[in-house]
């Protein structure tokens, strides 16, 4: 289904219902509104002008739209602001981030944790019970905005309890932190400082609590508001739309409180802005289209976060907020609708009906440019709202791959990477890519989760490895292939008294004694199968009663091997998962697709989709005979075909 | 005219008559004196030593020399900071910019307005009536070192204010900001902050206010000064010495209060610190000559902002602040010289009469060197004197083409850039050398200038199309091509409701739907005339009925000429604009004359000046027979010739 | 003698007679403990545990253990921070460094050093009269952490005073600051600011001073340490444990209040981080091994910084600290250790000796594992540990080449490059580059000091040069070359009244009329003895009777020598400095072996090293028939030679 993102408060009330209806005659079925809207509801304190909201969504409903409510969280008014100061974030420098845009509050602060709660509920009680309003968003894109993290006296306040309650003592927090390194013992949670602005690096165990909490601080956030929804408006779905690769926050946790996961799908910039980093020559190949794993990767992770998902803001043309803004290529609006529903999304819900001439985003493109025309999108959104109306979708089903993925991890490497260049971002980001270009599909799963149903398992690194994941792993059926630093910390990000990879080494029997970082030109070569690789970045000196599956140039085993186990003692490059990632599908009997530069594919169902990324046009990997539901064995370019698997 | 800067208060007083009388000797009519002095005349509050500026004055006059007195503004003394701290600025991160150099005052401080107008009164009454005073410099190079725009409590107070005075009531304000975007709705000016600090971007409208009062500021310091010194020096002259590109506040707007535009130039300096961006390859080949057009630029750009203009300092060595100080090669002095009277200058002063050997520019270079010997400035400055003795120069003569530039336009792209490399200055600079490389004298004018005289005006960009300049752009005789964006933007920033380029509509019958930026790498090629071009960095897509003189690779519009008007939608670079405005100049009938690398070229009424800035002769492109004032047909290396235009 | 870092407080008491043991079976004399261990002896404020310590001391001497006792004063405890917060020094931005690292005090914090001087007191008193404790460490690592400036109101106090004991009166320091320039002339010592945060830069006479001021306050704070530990333990050495390059305070002038200078060897992580430059290519081929001139040259600033002297902390594997972390190549622990006892180390010390598994530096290597197995630095450690005690080393004897070195000189050229690229550290680096390739030994002394010894003495640069340095290159026999801007500014950072190079003008008749800086890529060819040089960065302008020994293509000239003084008027590399001053050596009769790439070479009196840093086996330089006392003529990687000069 699709939908689309409303601000009735930015145009003239007269034109609402002609906007409603022209929603409807596109093909729309969900409208969200209101997420911005607290000034235009609460102009004065405690002065409320609800009209216009009842009206727009009288309007809205009436026309046949469903409509998600947006609580206003992340934009608290000015009066509120001055009233209590202490509702805004601090950066980690310590200045107080002012108002003027959005997202100017700390999670952790008391006044506002109050104030939230006032409108929430006022908005639950009004709105709960009003049929045309199918579901609720919660304030908008969590952590955008580098928001998660706070360096304020509220944060630190917050953080001293969350401290307390996490060790109950100072000496256990000591003993876990290892203070007694540079004298650094504490003799109460009161004399702890935040971790920002010390004469060198904190204590790395105390960054990783500070990351814990702040992402604690979110999801508390998001519970207080969801409980107050389930209150008044008990039957309604709670949505989030969480925004691309942000890591400060664990978004599995947090979709607790949540029935759908969103998320906010802009390909071209997230392709400019390194969300997940490109090369030189794929920022100019994919200018037009985004990388063409992009919004895939992100669809796989928000099904992991959530079973239902929607992407909530979907890119309709050009935006305003990478450093580079072009336009999408045509046909690219489609394909990117197509893939998200390829990939099992329930609503994509373009981003937004009407360009605002105005203010921060006013060249962001919408469905309609702000002279009331309709805009490039439009038509591409139309063509699939028809293409939708002739076809029926069907289930999706799980993937034969699961990739392992933790939000801890990436603080931990974040926080510590022992090497510049061990971004935990960019390791997942290798296999991931790896796997689709070898047509296989994945679902993104975190740490714990069932691998019963899954033939083949990556885990890029887990360094901090919980009985569940241990569990789980034990447990898992199919291969599984351990990447760098899995188990190298404990859950105070110590070193294991039996060395890395820690509890690992039940399933594999080896130990890494020593580690190496390695600057961007710094190789050794690691031969596999009589292949040679070149690898850099990190390695790791492993002692081991196994014989290695491959060696690097010093005779140092590089790859371990124990049953169904394997285990990588090295930065694993795209290029060698490609090919290491083959060879054990293809040991499982797993079948493989591997797939030229710019076409991936995608299973939904029965359905096979095939997604042409490029300016050219590209064969389907059809079986002879396919049967096709849209498109044909060719691919024209930034065009789609769909056919059944027999 | 030649002049000096010259610091009496840095040498004994028993120097000064024989200085003094070297300075004639060398041919010096003008000395600019006193603009750092307020230490030196006012050393305790209250307590005043005139006695040697009076002496100064008296033996700088007796000597011959016609004094220019700066008023000492520029520098307030560390007691009056003490006694006030809020006269200091405060930097863009809300922190005092402490004393210890200069510019240390925030042009919002009551207190030091107040303090300005105290010590200028007592100097315009003192020395207003001084026959040896022939003129005023007020203050030193406004806006140098990041200084117009403070971010203090004092600067709050005037900008709500400012925004008071401009709106009238905050319901205008909030209106023309769209302030409804992000509930940034606020219910009285005393709500509103200025624009830095927020959490993500502020809104650009609140930014482009906050820039125009700052400018504002600016004006109105300068013209408290120019008012006192009317009022007590009725017949002086009133000049300011403003900086190498300097955007920051509109000099159109702040020399309406001058009867001078003085500028300092510094052409080494501004190749090596990209004042006007160089490429690499340019900062090597002219690093001991200066871009060739770099001072010419600004002299054009000053005769722009003030008919009677001087250039106040000269380079006359290496100075002491690029992060690279070569020498001038031999005969640049000179050369520079030469070139600023070419394009109009009334006289050039040199700064300074003698290195001094302590403080922040020990190490810039003077006419003589620390140890009181002439250095080799000195020498270079002497035979322009003995040659200008012999010579009289002719009136000047306005150019054939006009530039307009607008220092708003260079506030709007900054603020809204919309893609990274969409500097307005970069873009002026191309179409200034362009032409330039053409042999074509260039008159830089504002918006809404008289354009009667032109027959070429070109337009780099004006996204701000206010009527006097539209007006201005309708009876333009001349052929007129404007560069993307122009009319892209209302006056309070936002899209016009019949889209780009706005108003500029009536004149040209075409529509901007879509823009987009593109990142350095990606471009498309531009066919125009059988040529092809690439083009990158800005695309815009036309809807005319217009057929295009130019089309994309995609076959959308690129160029659109209506009668005598061009529009580029596209970043035009400076090869393409080379001959582009070749073409539009031979087709007017507009003589060009395509030059050699280095070479440039500039008519003063009937004399023609040829400038080598390369290190081998070259042809001078000189009718048959002509008559040569200076020189011959062949330039010497960093030398030039004149000849007379039959 | 080899020695290590223990830290008794890390682990368990009952581990600590086994650790003790283990030591002196490796082999080890010296132990060095308890400088970070504040905390642990005074765990609340007046409430000391010394039970622990005692124990600890009683262990490691029972054991045969020679202790060094570190003053904790490097990690004051939170409570007396939480007591005391005008301990925190603060960064130049005017915020103060918060707790929870280490370093966290300003040197000028009056309260903290009377805190500073009651702990070491309590120390001193209970420890002073110990048998087992044979020394005392000073703090940890002076100036690491950019800590030798602070910005606070401590520090601004503490500037006025010892201005004001420097100059005696305001004018006079008004004058020799040059204050009249700019009006920041100051009425008394109270006026004055520290030099941070101004709007453009500050005086640089005021900088200047304020690096002096701090220098001298660490040296002072020293020194209170010291005082204490003599009145105490008048019979125990005191060493402080330096860092790589930390120009920040003069180490000569602290290093008079120590017996013994000790400093702290991490080639990897030096070579990773530019402590001394290296080139991209450098820094790839010496990954494993560090630049082989890296460590040298501090074993010869040190020497110079104090005749005994110790490598305190000796890298025995990967560290944590640098942006890249390899393992050091097999071999290079041991080659390390003997490179340090070659140029003349006491003792050698490994740091340390077992890796924590928490806290800041849990990925630093020791010479046991965290799971307290021996890591591979032990074996190298043990096996330098047997040669030794089969071997007696011979005494050190002055090298033939003194290099001379002063901080001050950092100072001035970090305060007023004038070029980009003008830095002394780089300068120096290339003297010492080619002089070590030309296999000479090198003396780094101070300015000043007794230069009789020496046939060679070069000086990369001395700006400021006061009378005693003056008088040591007068009376100086051998040839001494001096580097550009020697003698080109007086105390006060003025130009010398006769143009640089001032005083030395009495040795070298010539005089710099002017300088020029170029940016990288900009050259100039000199010409010396037919030989064309490409030279850049830094051009002076000569006057001089002499005739130059080498011109620039301008025909200037740019090396001149007048008798057995040379003068370089430019920005010698490092391939031209080998050439001409293996010149200037075979023109003594000095002989030098030029050495292949990776190849290094000491004499410990009549012993001469060969150092192999490559991976390839390289012959010794040995005259025929040598007597080997470790390893034979041909070197193999990572390894050295010992032979006896005849």
């Amino acid at each position: 289904m699709l939908g689309v993102c409303y601000y009735p408060e930015h145009w003239p009330r007269e034109r609402w219902a002609e906007d409603a209806r022209r929603m409807r005659a596109l093909g729309l079925t969900y409208v969200r509104i209101g997420e911005f809207a607290w000034s235009a509801i609460e102009p004065d304190p405690g002065r409320f002008t609800w009209d216009w909201l009842d009206a727009a969504i009288e309007t809205l409903g009436e026309a046949g739209l469903k409509v998600v409510l947006g609580t206003p969280t992340a934009t608290p008014p000015k009066w509120l602001i001055d009233q209590h100061p202490d509702i805004l974030a601090y950066d980690i420098q310590g200045r107080p981030r002012k108002f003027g845009s959005r997202r100017h509050y700390s999670f952790s602060s008391r006044v506002y944790l109050e104030e939230a709660r006032r409108i929430v509920t006022l908005l639950a009680q009004r709105y709960g019970p009003n049929p045309f309003v199918a579901g609720w968003q919660t304030d908008n894109e969590y952590g955008c905005h580098d928001t998660t993290r706070s360096y304020g006296p509220e944060d630190l306040r917050a953080f001293r309890l969350w401290l307390q309650a996490r060790y109950g003592s100072i000496e256990a927090l000591n003993q876990a932190w290892g203070n007694v390194f540079w004298s650094m013992t504490y003799r109460a949670f009161g004399e702890i400082d935040l971790p920002n602005q010390t004469v060198t690096e904190a204590n790395p165990a105390h960054w990783l609590d500070f990351y814990r909490f702040s992402s604690d601080q979110v999801a508390a956030f998001n519970r207080m508001q969801a409980e107050i929804l389930r209150q008044y408006a008990p039957e309604k779905f709670i949505v989030h739309n969480f925004m691309g690769y942000t890591p400060d926050f664990d978004h599995f946790k947090l979709a607790q409180d949540l029935d759908i996961a969103g998320w906010d799908s802009y390909p071209l910039g997230f392709t400019d802005m390194d969300v997940l980093p490109c090369t030189a020559e794929e920022k100019l190949r994919y200018a037009h289209t985004g990388h063409p794993d992009m919004a895939a990767f992100h669809h796989d992770l928000y099904r992991g976060v959530k079973p239902r998902w929607w992407v909530m803001e979907q890119q309709p043309g050009p935006v305003n907020w990478a450093h580079h803004n072009p336009s999408p290529a045509p046909g690219m609006v489609r394909l990117w609708t197509w893939e998200a529903l390829a990939h099992g999304a329930e609503v994509v819900s373009y981003f937004r009906w009407r360009q605002f001439p105005q203010a921060q985003e006013q060249f962001h493109a919408g469905l309609n440019r702000p002279d009331f025309e309709p805009d490039l999108g439009f038509f591409e959104a139309q063509q699939v709202a028809q293409e939708l109306s002739r076809l029926s979708l069907p289930q999706s089903s799980p993937a034969p791959v699961a990739l392992v993925f933790d939000y801890e991890a990436d603080w931990v490497f974040r926080i510590q990477p022992q090497g510049q260049e061990f971004v935990y971002r960019d390791l997942v980001w290798h296999f991931y890519q790896a796997l689709r270009s070898l047509g296989l599909d994945v679902d993104v799963v975190p740490p714990g989760a069932d691998l019963h149903p899954y033939r083949l398992v990556v885990v890029p690194s887990l360094p901090i490895l919980r009985k569940a994941a241990l569990q789980a792993f034990k447990e898992a059926p199919g291969a599984v292939v351990f990447g760098p630093r899995t188990g190298s910390k404990t859950e105070a990000l110590g070193i294991p008294a039996q060395l890395p990879p820690g509890a690992l080494q039940a399933l594999l029997p080896l130990k890494v004694t020593r580690v190496e970082s390695w600057r961007p030109g710094l190789s050794e070569t690691l031969t596999w199968q009589g292949q040679s690789w070149p690898v850099g970045v990190w390695k790791e000196w492993i002692e081991s009663s196994l014989t290695p599956v491959a060696t690097f140039a010093d005779g140092r085993g590089a790859i371990y091997q124990h049953h169904h186990r394997h285990y990588l003692a090295f930065w694993p490059g795209r290029e060698f998962l490609q090919s290491y990632l083959a060879e054990v599908a293809q040991s499982l009997g797993l079948p493989i697709q591997p797939l030229p530069e710019g076409l991936r594919m995608r299973r939904r169902g029965p359905w096979v989709f095939a997604f042409n990324y490029t300016d050219r046009p590209q064969t389907a990997p059809t079986p002879q005979g396919a049967r096709f539901v849209l498109g044909g064995p060719t691919v024209a370019p930034y065009d789609l075909s769909i056919w059944v698997e027999e």
